[in-house]
C-alpha cells in the first residue's frame, strides 16, 4: 500500500473521485456466501428490477466493466460491419477510444462537426446520400452523448427528432450515456423521458462517473438488437465473473435515487463553480452549463501554472481553452479554495 | 436488494465466492480523496512494485478488468493475425470464451487432444510443416494453462521444454495464469519459478479467482511485446478509469502472502475433498489433484439429484465426469457436509 | 516476357493449368466499347441468367476474384462473429486459408478428424452440447467441400442429412464447391442436385479450377443470407471493377455444358491415372478416386527423385503419401508419360 | 453471351473500358502448358523484375486482384490496429471502399477537408497531439492518393514535404496510385520520382484503369513493411492461384512503355475534353485538368437529360458539379460527338 496518498479532491475528472460510501456499503454487504458467477444470481436479479422500474418491463439489460466495454459492446448489437456510425467530432466514440468501436464493429464513424457536441439531423444529412451504393458505408447509427463531452445536454425535443429521422430511414439511436444522470437532473426529467420515451434504441447507462467504483449498464429499448447480446458481451470480454459485485453497486445507485442525489449535487458545484470563475475578470466561461462540466478561456501563460497546483486538462489548445469537471464529491470549499488560486494565479 | 440471499458455499466454481475480507479492506483503504484516472496513480505504482518484487524489475505489468481480457489482450500483443495459437483442447481460451481469442487476435487456435490438460512438445510438432507456406497459418504461440482446467499443474521441467523448443522455432510461450497462485502453491515454487524462470514470454496473472472481486494482470516477460501494450488495453477496452480499485486489490494479495495463504488452503480443502469422496464405492477421482479443481466419475443417475442439492457442473457428459472446485473460503465443515451428502445420495 | 516458359503439363495442381481456349475466346469477345463497371453491365445478367438455368430462379448469384475470397464472403454472410464453422479437418478453410475464414468471420473453426475428407451427423453432434451457454461459440455452419480435398465426393443423400441436421437445429450448410463440377459428374448428377435440392445454403462455385483464369461465384440458395452481399463483398474487396471479364468466362463454361465437359475429361484421366499407378507394384492408391485427384503412397525414398522430374505434392509426410491432381488439358500421353517415369523410378 | 452490347464508348469511368488489345495479348501468349500456381512461375518473376528496373532493385513487389485490396493490404503492412491512417476527405480509401480499410486494419481514418484532393502537413499537424495518449489513435500513417479523386496530382516536392514530415514522426507515407500512371504522365516524371524519390514506403500501383482486365500491385520501397506480406496477402484473400495471368498484364503495361503511352493519350484526351467543353457558355471546368478527370459544373437541369444520352456521375451535387473520365480507348471523335451533345442539350 503507497504509504502517502493524496487526498486532495480537484477537478480534472470525475474519473478522479473515488466510489461513493452507499456503493461500497452495498458492495460489502453482497459479500456472503456463495452465488452462481457471471450473473445468474440474486443480485443481477434484482438491479435488473431496479433498472426496470426505470425504463419499464420491456427493456433488456446487461452489465459490463466499463464505458468503452458498453459503447463498443452497444454499437456491435446495432451494426454490421459496412455500416456508418454517425457521431459528433467531440464525441468519446471519436475521440477517445483509442479506435476501439471501429475495431471492435468494424464500421466507419462520420463525425460532424459541432459547437457544444451536439448534432442535428441537418449534419446527418449529406450521408444518406450513400444510402444502397455499395461502395460506401451505409448508415445505420446516430450516436449522441447526453450529457455531451462538452458539458451540455440535449433536449428531449431534440433526441425526438434524431430518433424520428433515423427511425424513418431504417436506422438507430445510440446514446453513450456515461453522464446520464447529469443529464436527466439537469433537464428535471426521469430517465426514461430522456432514452426510451424519445425514441433511443440502447444507452450505454453510465456507473462510474456517478460514483460506483466500475461497471456500466448497456440497455436495449429495442430488445430485437439484444438477441444474441449475451454472446456478444462474452465473446466482447465483457462477461464479469463476480458479477453480483457490479449488480450490487447498481442496485445502491438506483435506491432511494442515490443516482439523483448525486448527480444533483454535481450538477450544483459545476454551477457554482462557473460562476465564480465567470467574476475572475481575465477568464471565459466558455460553454453553456448544463451538467458538470465547465469549460473556461484562460490566458494561455497561466495554465501551467494553474495545473501545477491543481491539476486539470486543456482542452483546445488553440484557444487556450481548458476543462473542469466536478464530481459526487466536490464541496464548495474545493470550489472556494480553487478559485481562490485561480484568483491568485491570474492577478 | 435482494430479501434472501443463499449464503451456502458449494463446489461449482471458485467464481462462485465472492472476496476475501482483506482485499474488501484494501479497496475500501484506497478510496479516499482524488487520483488521476486510468492507472496514472501512487494505488497502481505500488501495485507494480509489489510484482517487480516477485518477477524482478525487468518485467511489464498491466491489470485489466477480467482473465478473457487478459488471456486474449496478451494473446494480441504476441501475435500478428496470420499467426496460430497452439493449446490444449481443454484450455479456457479454446473452449470457454466465445472465441474471444480468434475474435480479437483474427489468430486461429490450434488445439490438441491432452491428458489431463497438458500440451508436450511432440504435439506441437507436427504444427510446424506449415512454416514458411503462406497458405497456412504460421505457428507463433504455445499457450498453457497453470495450473490447467483439469486441475493438473505442469511441472517446471515441462514449462522449460515448451519455451525452449518455442524460442529456438523464434516461437513464443503464453501462460493463461488464472490459477497461477494454485499451481506455485502445488509445486511449492516461487511464482517466478514457474513463469519467468522457465521462459514464459507472456503471462495472465489471475486474482478473481484467488480472492479478488475482478482485475487481472497481464506480465510481459518478453518486454519487447509490451511496446503498445497501452494502446492495445484502451482499444481493447480494457483501460479501467478507476484504476486505484484493481491495484488496491493485487497489492493487498501480494501482501503478507496473501495470495499463497489462500492458493495453500484451497488446494488443501481439494486434497481433502477427493480423499473424502474417494473413499466413497461409487466414486471415482479421475483425474489428478494437484490444485483446487477435484475430477470425478459419478454414476449417471445420481447427479441430477446430487445437483439439486448442492449445484456443479457435468464436465464431460459421455463418462459421467463431473468437476468441484474448491475456493478461498471453502471450509473443512463444507466438504464433510457435502461427502455426507454424496454418500447419502449414493447410497 | 520470359524467354523460355516450361510448357509441360504436370499433376501437382489443377491450379497449374492455363486457361481453357473457349473461356480465353469470351474473355476476348467480351473487350468491346464501354459497359459500366461493378457489375451492372449485360454481361454479368447474362452469366446470371445462366447460373438461373441450372438452379432456379431463386438464387442470388455474386462474383468474386477467387475461391478464398468466396468461402470467406460466404460465410460472412451466414454468421455472426460468436459463431462457429463445422468442417473437415481437411478442409480448404481449414488448412489452405492462412486463417482467413477466422480473420474475417471472427469465428471459430471447429474441426473434425475424417477419413476421406467427409464429415458425418454423428461428428457434429458433441458440438451441440454448447448450444444456449455464452462461454461457447455457438454452431451455426456446417461447411463441407464437394468434391473434399481428399479426391472424394458426398452422396447427395449425405449432404441431405447434413443439411437436414442443420436446418433442424438452426444452423446453415455451406459448401466450398472450388470442384462442384467434378463433383456432379462424378455422381451423374446435375449441379442443383448436389447443392439446391439436397438442402445448401449457401456455395462457393469454383471457376479457376475448370478452366477459367480467375472468378469464382458465391450462389445463396437460402437468399436472406444474400441481403446485404454486395456490401459485404465491396468492403471485403471482391467488388470487381471490370467485372464483365468474370462474367464472360461463367458464361462461356455454362454455355454448350463446358463446364461439365471438362470436368468429365478431367475425372476420367484421374481414373486412367489411378489406373495405371495402380499396377506399379510400390504404388498403392490411398483413397477413392471420385473426382480429380489421385492419393497414392509412393515409398518415401523415390519421392524426392520423382518430384524434380515431375512436381507434385506430398501430402502427408507421416505416411508417405502424395497427391496427383488432373486437370481439363491432361491428356493420355501426360498419363503414360508420368506412368512410365514412375515405373522407371521406382524400379 | 448477351445478344446486344452497347459499344459506345462514354465519359463515366476509366473502369468502364475494356482491355487493351496488347494486354489482352500477353494473357493469350501466357496462357500455355502449366506452371506452379500462387506466384512461383517465371511469369511472375519477369513482371517483377520490370518493376525493379523502374524502381530500383531494392523493392518488393505483390501482385493482388483489385484496387480496394491493393490499398486495404499495404495499409495493414504498415498499421497496428491502434493507429491512425490521415487522408484527404475525397480519398477513395476513405469515400468509395466501404469502410474496408477500417474493416480490415482496424484503424480509424482520420480525414482532412481539402481543396483538389491533396493533403498538407499543415493539416496533419493538429493530429500530432494524439501522440502517446493511449486514449487516442496514434498517426501512422499518412495515405495519398496520386493522381488525387479530383483529377489533380501532387508535385514531387508536396510529396517530399508529406513524407520527410512522416518519417520525421515515425510515420509512414502510403500512395494509393490507382492512376499513378497518369500522375507520371502528367509530371513529365518518371514512376520512381513520384513514389520511391520523394520516401513514399508502400504503394499501390494501379492496373485495370490504365488498360488491364485485373490485378493491381502492392510495392514496398520500406521493405521492412514486407516482411509478413505474403501471409497478409493469403490471409488477405488476395493470393491468385493463376498468378500468371496478372504477371503477364503486368509485364505487358510494362514493355514498350506501354503503361506511359496509354496514360499520354488518356491524359491529352482529357486536357482536349476540358478545352472543348470550357467553350460552353453554361459550363465551368471546376478543377485543374492534370490527369484523365474532368470536373465541370453545369446547369442542373440539364444534367439527367445528358446523363440519359451519355451516362456521367454526379460528382457532388450541392454545387452541380459532374465528373467526366477518360480511358485509353478515347478517341478525339468520341469527344467531339460528346461536345456536341453537351452544346446541343444546354442550348
Amino acid at each position: 500500500m503507497p504509504n502517502r496518498i493524496t487526498v486532495k479532491r480537484g477537478f480534472a475528472s470525475d474519473n478522479n473521485a473515488g466510489v461513493h460510501p452507499k456503493v461500497l456499503e452495498a458492495i460489502a454487504a453482497a459479500n456472503e456466501g456463495h452465488v452462481i458467477a457471471y450473473g445468474d444470481d440474486p443480485y443481477t436479479e434484482a438491479a435488473v428490477e431496479l433498472f426496470r422500474e426505470h425504463f419499464g418491463k420491456e427493456v433488456d439489460v446487461y452489465f459490463v466493466f466499463g464505458g468503452t466495454g458498453a459503447n463498443v459492446l452497444g454499437l456491435k448489437a446495432a451494426t454490421e460491419s459496412h455500416h456508418a456510425i454517425i457521431c459528433a467530432d467531440t464525441a468519446h466514440i471519436n475521440v477517445d477510444e483509442c479506435g476501439a468501436p471501429e475495431r471492435f464493429t468494424g464500421c466507419k464513424l462520420l463525425s460532424v462537426p459541432t459547437k457544444a457536441g451536439k448534432i442535428t439531423v441537418d449534419q446527418v444529412l449529406p450521408f444518406m446520400h450513400a444510402v444502397g451504393f455499395e461502395h460506401h458505408v451505409q448508415p445505420r447509427v446516430i450516436s449522441v452523448s447526453q450529457a455531451t463531452e462538452m458539458g451540455t445536454v440535449y433536449q428531449p425535443r431534440e433526441l425526438k427528432k434524431l430518433s424520428d429521422f433515423a427511425h424513418k430511414n431504417g436506422m438507430l439511436l445510440h446514446m453513450d450515456g456515461a453522464r446520464i444522470a447529469n443529464a436527466a437532473v439537469s433537464l428535471k426529467a426521469t430517465l426514461s423521458a430522456i432514452t426510451r420515451d424519445v425514441g433511443v434504441d440502447v444507452l450505454s447507462f453510465g456507473g462510474a462517473k456517478n460514483g460506483m467504483m466500475y461497471g456500466e449498464a448497456v440497455i436495449f429499448f429495442d430488445r430485437s438488437l439484444a438477441k444474441d447480446f449475451k454472446y456478444t458481451r462474452k465473446q466482447g470480454t465483457h462477461l464479469s465473473s463476480k458479477m453480483r459485485f457490479i449488480s450490487a453497486q447498481f442496485s445502491a445507485l438506483l435506491t432511494d435515487d442515490l443516482w439523483r442525489k448525486n448527480a444533483i449535487h454535481t450538477n450544483t458545484m459545476a454551477k457554482l463553480l462557473a460562476q465564480e470563475l465567470a467574476k475572475i475578470p481575465m477568464v471565459e466561461i466558455s460553454q453553456k452549463v448544463e451538467s458538470n462540466g465547465v469549460f473556461a478561456i484562460i490566458p494561455k501563460k497561466y495554465i501551467a501554472k494553474l495545473q501545477q497546483q491543481s491539476f486539470f486538462y486543456t482542452w483546445n489548445e488553440e484557444i487556450s481553452e481548458v476543462r473542469f469537471m466536478t464530481s459526487f464529491d466536490t464541496t464548495p470549499e474545493d470550489i472556494s479554495a480553487f478559485v481562490a488560486l485561480v484568483k491568485k494565479t491570474l492577478r
